[in-house]
């Protein structure tokens, strides 16, 4: 298992990836990691190189750089080394906490698409509020318009990574839509409807309201890729706003206030990870040949060794071996 | 001034209703309020009948009627009445807290459309966090399919509304999109984009992004009512889970949690105040020849009186007309 890591992208890079790498490496003995970067930066917070190979670049790609022109310029930017190792074969899957844009370009242009597949899709876990399980979301925003033969793909690409990855038997499979009724939704969300009913490759439970995600209304929703997009930024901005005005709220309250947050500090830490879901690993563009995935610019060491878990387990559940079968026999149907 | 008012409409009807008219009665001394539904049942609740009429029927539309069946059909419910007089001239403006899109096609079937606006938009004021102004944003999903002409003239109607009714001089009118850059979106956004450059009615500043909404990114946020709902729906139930978990933690946190939540007593009710709103009224569906405006189901008295002070806004501030005006203008052009 060779996993190739962009280790220049995101905000604490290379620090946060390589100490990511080296708590991955301890639970993972059989994985080698390519960190593609500034071998002198990287080596800099390396204690040993043991399962640790650097492919030395000056090159990267910044995150306000222009996505598909950074691809196609920055050829030897780290994030495409590394993924022309991966369309080479010298690398099973690929890491990133770089410009998403980017990534999802080198996705689909340097490691392409699973034949069948017309339009992968940026997947995330988000948690389900009050249980461990959360639910898989796609299209999160890989694309702006899709038909409703991308939607079906994506229930079934859901299907496949909710059953392996996270180990769900018969997953539910909701399509987000204004209303739960059948007859409810716009051209595209009633033309899909209609399509998901008679799709025998998943367990389709009908429409799902935005209202109800994060109560587990499913356990994989789809979506169009701007819809996803929306939803997922309000429902980040909805909890980022309300986390900092209680703690407005808090310091306005004086001394009675500041107590009470004392006194509270376990409970509100127990919210704080109820809504974390980079405990879910990072978001991945799926549908690809192989995985790519993303975790936010922001993330710290966890949560790079949690996304390369999450990597993990979809090289050894071969998730992507097995939708490409399945979408061969589709194509060939 | 004549409100027309859904008496039956609503979880807590007609109590709550009769209740909240009561208390806007006090304040505006110059309304006249029509109350169409149960006399016997009305009557339970109402002191006095100063400044009140009440029309007796024994139909009304139910939470789960079909809207436009319910419409056609139970032509002497309440709300149907309620639209009618309003149709007829016998009122200015309809309240109702039922059955959401019944109103809807009450408002576009009976009270009409103002001549040129193809698509009225569903539009609410919804909370800044930290600040006493809100934003407004339609349209919340009156129609499910739009095209880039409508979400112009949401543009002008929101900028109408924050003008008129919210005193704001100038709003600064953002489209809803998956990315700040001027380049970003899908079709729809794209074409929208380019309409709204030219456009010399209203202030757009560009793409905003559903993560800055409760940030005050803008004043008017116009998008297309599928995704609105979803956005929409996505905030609220965000909101609700955190405040749920947050309770949750605090109970399982023992007595030293109990303890916290007392001291911070203040704090989180400054918070639920900041979130709620209802403050702010109704949802109108703007576009219409007079307001037709609905509130939650669920709601008390207050939020009765604070919307029927919003009708009072909208009527005094003579919005509609004004619409009038500048869509007789546009069609002539």
């Amino acid at each position: 298992m060779k996993i190739a890591v962009d280790a220049m992208g995101g905000d604490h890079a290379p620090q946060a990836i390589v100490e990511g790498v080296m708590l991955a490496r301890k639970e993972f003995p059989e994985m080698q990691f390519q960190l593609y970067g500034d071998e002198t930066q990287i080596k800099a917070y390396l204690t040993d190189e043991t399962n640790i190979q650097i492919i030395h670049t000056d090159e990267k790609i910044n995150s306000d750089d222009e996505p598909v022109k950074a691809i196609r310029r920055k050829k030897q930017a780290s994030m495409v080394l590394a993924a022309q190792a991966v369309k080479n074969g010298e690398a099973d899957a690929i890491f990133s906490a770089g410009n998403t844009g980017a990534l999802l370009a080198a996705g689909l242009f340097i490691v392409g698409r699973i034949k069948g597949i017309e339009r992968p899709g940026l997947l995330s876990t988000m948690p389900v509020m009050g249980q461990t399980t959360g639910f898989d979301m796609l299209d999160l925003g890989a694309n702006a318009d899709n038909k409703a033969e991308h939607l079906v793909q994506y229930a079934i690409l859901g299907s496949f990574y909710a059953n392996n990855v996270r180990g769900i038997t018969k997953p539910r499979v909701g399509l987000l839509n204004n209303g739960t009724e059948e007859t409810k939704g716009s051209e595209l969300t009633k033309k899909t409807f209609e399509l998901l009913s008679s799709e025998p490759n998943i367990h389709f439970i009908g429409n799902v309201e935005a209202r109800d995600l994060l109560n587990g209304a499913a356990d994989v929703v789809v979506t169009d890729g701007f819809t996803g997009n929306a939803v997922l930024k309000s429902i980040e901005g909805t909890a980022l706003n309300i986390v900092s005005l209680l703690k407005q709220s808090i310091l306005d309250s004086g001394l009675k206030g500041k107590l009470g947050a004392l006194l509270l500090k376990d409970a509100l830490k127990g919210l704080k990870n109820e809504m974390d879901y980079a405990k879910y690993g990072g978001a991945v563009l799926f549908g690809l040949k192989a995985p790519v995935v993303k975790t936010h610019g922001s993330t710290g060491p966890e949560a790079v060794a949690t996304t390369i878990r999450q990597i993990h387990a979809m090289l050894e559940t071969k998730v992507v071996e097995k939708l490409v079968t399945q979408f061969e026999q589709k194509t060939s149907e």
